[in-house]
């Protein structure tokens, strides 16, 4: 059974419709990739849903017809219907809303572009068009379906799960790989390599491999910069398994490593633990990026550490839940059982070096289980 | 000289700015983030610009500071302003729109998003707003951008021939990795490190590798297949080359390789070869994906060739001008010299395999050079 068979499509299907009545909508055209793959189990590069109260129509271009038909032949009858896009996608997603009973037609406002909802409003308010079937309106919605996302099911935690044991079986290779004069550069292409080997897809990000002074970049890009004895060193890599990412980062020194950068990265590793600790259902996201920042303040890096805590992991990267306390556009909604996130409070010293640490974790009824596995090594 | 040096950027914001007048535009918001690199050499996973007609902002979050600073102290002073996201992107676009002295403000319709649009909509319309210099209103337009990066420029050119070349190292290696008993999976592996060693920063696509049966499907991901003899093996794959796109196709036989797909191969070369000797200035897409399109024709397969014949090559893999006769969105326009795009005939025939031959045109004034240089190996 893998993280896409029908009774786990059928049941998020069901999940998105529940949210149909809530917001008074009678479909919902489904235009980002991943939310498509969530809910139909197609993967490709372009691909857009259509789902209505009674119907999934996924619309798909010759490309993937013979990939596509092979995913539904395994489904029960009727739970996705394929459509053929004939022309442009724009063209076929009209037509199979003007062929609906739809009226008011959610779209994803996250996703979907102005010119493209112009052209479809477009020609679902052409004259010869009005009436049809009955009035459509198209209404932007947001994070329908990431919302849902955000909380795994029992398919995609034993994804998740298998995926972080492989990227710990990766990780334990990477101190054999950091040796003086070596680049940032060949370092991070072996590192892409054992994550192949691992049985990944890909990578899920470019690996970042950061030396010395360049750890004070987040996401510095591995480059020619060769390793020194005394630097301290930032990798921070994830793998694509099964459609779903996991990430996880280690800082490690060249030989002995800079004692300044020492005691920074005693520190994090003290504000990941405590932010692991906080997390438990009921927390909020605040809360666990909260007990993350206040050890790095008790240590004075209060203003070393500029990004959040963590991020969602699934079939992106970066998902929801977002565990920060910076003010942005997410509500800070207290976590639940299933979800899956990274934990990874840094220090970045400009001129001097950084330190990361990271590891992903599953909310579970009583804290959370870390479902990376490697020594910290330092 | 970068891709991206001050002489270039100034050059490229002066062309976007004299289309300004054509459509009555104030200013231009870029999201699309291939343009905002392409404007302002800023390269990052999140970032946008505002270009007036004197100005051009370019907005960046705090992960980017660092770069974006390094970036901009190579340029006169004034070319490029950035201004750091204070809360969300959002936010501070909108912010930046109300202090510009913009009426008309374009936005990139294949881009923005329908909720970012309504967000900068609903900031501009606030009765606060209303009036502080201005009314403002906003303009999707289409591929204003991008309309002008189908036309390399001088400094374009030479990354892209440079790619090119060392593609074209990595492609002839690819013969001695096709063994009987080896998996797609490995190969694909294979070519990827090669494609590292190559000094590329990454793959610039899921490299292609597709063998028997697989071949019949034009974007096969690569899986635990093992090579047979008498099988035929699509490999696809690419590079980016300080931030540029190249992208290279061969078929190679294991062994013998099966006699129906030998002429099958004869054919796609003919074509392959036929829209290379149709590629000339003046030439329309339609011209050139026809000469290829006629050939396979005459051989039976043009059922079997279901893309268009290729596709521009730049800061993106797939971009203008798209050689193509299928119906879509792109108007018909001759090429013109600077355009670089791929030529790539297929045949795919299921249940039997597929062939695909690729190679990267630069069009000049007497017809095109082919920046490629691999034999074709069969």
């Amino acid at each position: 059974m893998t993280s896409a068979s029908a009774p786990f499509v059928s049941h998020r299907l069901a999940t998105l419709r529940s949210d149909f009545a809530t917001l008074g909508l009678d479909a919902l055209v489904v235009t980002h990739l991943p939310n498509v793959r969530y809910l139909t189990g197609f993967s490709g590069t372009a691909g857009a849903a259509i789902v209505t109260d009674s119907r999934c129509l996924l619309v798909i271009d010759f490309r993937y017809e013979t990939a596509a038909r092979a995913l539904t032949a395994d489904f029960p009858e009727g739970l996705i219907e394929l459509r053929l896009v004939e022309r442009t996608y724009d063209d076929t997603l009209a037509e199979a809303l003007l062929e609906l009973p739809t009226g008011k037609i959610g779209v994803e406002g996250s996703s979907m572009t102005v010119g493209r909802f112009n052209r479809l409003a477009g020609e679902l308010r052409k004259p010869e068009n009005v009436g049809r079937v009955g009035d459509r309106i198209l209404v932007p919605t947001e994070r329908m379906v990431e919302r849902r996302r955000a909380v795994k099911d029992a398919a995609e935690v034993q994804v998740l799960r298998e995926a972080a044991r492989r990227l710990s079986g990766v990780a334990r290779r990477v101190p054999s790989l950091i040796r003086e004069g070596r680049t940032e550069l060949e370092i991070a292409a072996d590192i892409d390599l054992e994550i192949r080997h691992g049985g990944f897809e890909r990578p899920a990000f470019e690996t970042i491999v950061a030396a010395g002074e360049n750890g004070a970049r987040p996401h510095a890009r591995p480059g020619a910069r060769q390793l020194q004895r005394g630097d301290w060193v930032v990798l921070d890599f994830g793998g694509i398994y099964d459609g779903y990412c996991v990430d996880l980062t280690r800082t490690l020194p060249v030989g002995q490593g800079r004692s300044e950068l020492a005691r920074v990265a005693a520190a994090v590793l003290e504000a990941h633990d405590a932010a692991i600790a906080a997390t438990r259902p009921g927390a909020r996201p605040s809360d666990i990026d909260g007990a993350a920042r206040q050890v790095l303040t008790h240590h004075g890096l209060a203003e070393f550490f500029g990004h959040g805590t963590g991020h969602g992991l699934g079939l992106e990267v970066h998902e929801d839940p977002r565990i920060s306390k910076l003010p942005g556009a997410l509500p800070d909604e207290p976590v639940v059982p299933g979800m899956v996130f990274t934990i990874e409070p840094g220090a970045y010293v400009p001129g001097l070096g950084g330190v990361r640490i990271e590891d992903d974790v599953l909310v579970v009824e009583d804290g959370c289980e870390v479902l990376t596995n490697v020594p910290i090594g330092f």
